[in-house]
C-alpha cells in the first residue's frame, strides 16, 4: 500500500529549495496555479495568515522553514541572532491562533536551538531540523492512511460513500493528507464508491482544493452545500464522517473547521460513524478540554464577498472558523502513533506515550 | 400589534396592477431593485422556475395570478377557453415541485372556475380570487406572527437570541412573512436581542434577502455561515430557531430548505425550541408523511458558479434544495389556524377541521 500511496502523489503545496520557501496560492486555486517565494519569516507569517497556505499540517511545516529564514538574516545581522530571533518565534506565532501544529513546529525548533553545540552549524541543524518535521509528516500521513483504511475495512469489505469536510489533502500537509489520505488509502483498497464533500464556506476549501484534489485522481466525487450532509446522510447510506482536525486535547475534543460538530451532531444521530485523522503534533496535552481552546475569528468579509465581489447584504458577519467537537461524538481518532476509539483522557495519554508506530 | 405590524410592513415583492403582476426580481437583490412586468402565465411560470420570485406562498400567489393572466388570453381567443386553459394550469404545476401552496393556489383557481354561474364575469371572478388568495396570505402572516411572539414571550418574557434560514419575509409572502414575521412581531415585543441569520448556500436567500429586510428595519442580525449554527448554539445562548417551510404533511412532517433538517437535529442537541411557520395552506393532508415529498434537485451549477462566475473545481455537484424535517424533532407548528405543538397526524388533523382565526 505505502508503494501504491506515493505512486499516486500529484500535488505538492510546499518546497523548500533554492534557499527560500516556495508555496502553491491556496486562495487562487483551482483556477490558477500560482507559486510565490518567500526569504523571510515576516513574509511567511503574513502568507499564513493570509493563507497562502493553510492546514494545521502545513502551516506547521512552513513556520518551520520560516525559523530557517529568520535565523539566516538574524546571523547575517550579526550580534546576538539567538535573541533577535525571538521576534521571529512571535511573529509566526501571531499568525493563526487555533491550529497547534503551528506552535509544536515552534518548539521543536526551540529546542534544537537550545541542544545547538558549539561545534554545530546553526543554519544546517535548523536547515535539517525543517527538514526533518516535513519528511515525519510526510511520512505520518503514510501510516494514518493505512491505519484508516483497515479501520473502514474492518467495518465494511464492501464499496463504501464517505463524506468529508474542508481540505485535508496534499494541500494541507506535507504528504498527501490527513483525512484524504486515508480516502486515497480507502479508495486504492476498492473501498470508495463516492465521496461526498462539503463545500466548506466560507472559504470553499472543499470546492476549490478538496474536489480538485479528487477529482485530479479520479476518485469519484460529488460536491455538496455545506447544509445538505444531514440530508445526504438520511438519503445517500453515507457510512463514514472523515476529517481532519487542527486542535485536539487532552480528552480527545477536536477543534476543527466550522461546521465539524454540527456534521458530528448528525453523525451519531444518523449512526454513521464518525472519523478524525490527525498526526501526534495536533495534539495539545496541555489543555484538559476543548472549553480552553481559542477560536479564530475572521474577518466578516469572508462571509460578505466572494474573490472580491459583494454576495451578501451590508451587514454584520460573524465568521468564526473553528469550532470544537466533543469527544464523546467521535468514534475514532487516527494519528500516526495509532488509533484511539471514543477518545477520553486516559486513552489519549496512552497514545502520546507511545512511540510512533513508523 | 397588528397595527403596529402594518406600520412596519417596507418591501412588497408582488404587485398585481394595470392588468400585469409585476414581480420584485430577488435574483438581483439586494443590489438591484429592479421589477419585471408579466402579461402571460407561461412567463410566470418561467419566473417562477428561476426563481425571480421564490418561497412557498410568494409561489402560490403568483400562480394565482397567472391563472387570471391565462384566463384572459384564453377568453380573447375564443373557443373553449376553460379547456385550453388546462395547459396553463399544467405549465404553472410543472414550475417547481416541492411548494404545496403552489398546488393549493391552483386547486382553488380551479374550484372557483368550476363555481362559476352563466352570470357571472369569469374575468373579474378570477381575479376577485387571487386578489383573495393575495390577501388572506397577508391576514395568515399578521395571525402568526402574533401568535409566535405570544409563544415566544410564554417560554421567555426577555430579549432573546434567535436563528432562522433562508427567506421567510415579505419577499417570501404576500404579507411580512411567515418566520421572519414572528420574528418582527418578537422584535416589535422587546422579545429579540438578535437573529442569527444563515447565509443559506447555495442561492444566498438568508444573505441576501433575510440580512436586507432585517436591516432595512434595523432589527439586529448578525450573518453566518450555515456551517456555524451548531456552534452558535453552544456559545451564543440562542433559545429559539424558527424557520418556514415548503410543505407538511399529515403527520407534521417539514420539507424547507435544505440546511433545516440538520438544524432541526442541531437544535434538538442543544436543548434550543424547533418552530415553523407556515400558513395552513402549506400543509398536504394528501402525503402520509415526508418519505412522499418529492424534492426538488437543481442545476449543480448553482453550488459551481456565482453571479456567472466559477467558485468550485470542475466536478459533479449535488444540489438538493429542500430536505425533510421529521416531526418529532419539532416543537412547534404556527399557521393562521392555531399551534401544533410536538406535531403528530391526530394534532394535524384537529388543526385542519378548525376555521381560521382571523
Amino acid at each position: 500500500m505505502r508503494e501504491r500511496l506515493l505512486a499516486a502523489e500529484k500535488v505538492t503545496a510546499i518546497e523548500w529549495r533554492e534557499g527560500a520557501l516556495h508555496l502553491l496560492d491556496q486562495r487562487l486555486l483551482p483556477f490558477e496555479e500560482r507559486w510565490l517565494r518567500y526569504d523571510t519569516a515576516a513574509a511567511v507569517a503574513e502568507a499564513i495568515r493570509s493563507m497562502v497556505v493553510r492546514g494545521a499540517p502545513a502551516i506547521g511545516i512552513s513556520a518551520a522553514y520560516a525559523l530557517v529564514l529568520g535565523a539566516q538574516a538574524r546571523l547575517a545581522a550579526g550580534g546576538d541572532w539567538q535573541a533577535a530571533l525571538e521576534a521571529d518565534f512571535q511573529v509566526l506565532a501571531d499568525s493563526r491562533p487555533t491550529a497547534v501544529n503551528l506552535f509544536w513546529a515552534l518548539n521543536r525548533m526551540r529546542e534544537r536551538l537550545l541542544r545547538l553545540k558549539e561545534s554545530d552549524d546553526p543554519l544546517a541543524a535548523l536547515d535539517a531540523e525543517a527538514r526533518a518535521i516535513h519528511l515525519s509528516d510526510r511520512e505520518a500521513n503514510l501510516t494514518m492512511a493505512q491505519l484508516g483504511a483497515d479501520l473502514i475495512r474492518k467495518y465494511q469489505g464492501n464499496l463504501q460513500t464517505l463524506l468529508t469536510h474542508c481540505n485535508t489533502g496534499a494541500l494541507a500537509t506535507g504528504g498527501f493528507g490527513t483525512a484524504l489520505g486515508v480516502i486515497r488509502a480507502a479508495y486504492l483498497d476498492g473501498l470508495v464508491e463516492r465521496v461526498y464533500v462539503d463545500e466548506t464556506r466560507p472559504w470553499l476549501q472543499g470546492a476549490r482544493l478538496t474536489a480538485w484534489e479528487l477529482a485530479n485522481e479520479g476518485i469519484p466525487l460529488s460536491l455538496n452545500a455545506d447544509a445538505a450532509a444531514a440530508h445526504l446522510m438520511k438519503t445517500k447510506g453515507i457510512t463514514w464522517v472523515i476529517v481532519g482536525a487542527d486542535r485536539i486535547t487532552a480528552n480527545g475534543d477536536v477543534a476543527n473547521k466550522i461546521g465539524t460538530y454540527q456534521l458530528a451532531v448528525n453523525a451519531m444521530h444518523h449512526g454513521v460513524r464518525f472519523m478524525v485523522v490527525a498526526p501526534s503534533s495536533t495534539i495539545d496535552m496541555s489543555l484538559a478540554s476543548g472549553d480552553a481552546i481559542v477560536i479564530e475569528e475572521r474577518d466578516g468579509r469572508e462571509l460578505l464577498e466572494l474573490a472580491g465581489r459583494r454576495v451578501a447584504a451590508d451587514v454584520p458577519a460573524v465568521n468564526p472558523v473553528f469550532d470544537v467537537t466533543p469527544a464523546d461524538l467521535i468514534d475514532f481518532i487516527i494519528t500516526e502513533k495509532g488509533i484511539v476509539e471514543r477518545p477520553d483522557t486516559a486513552k489519549m495519554k496512552r497514545l502520546m506515550c507511545r512511540k510512533r508506530l513508523h
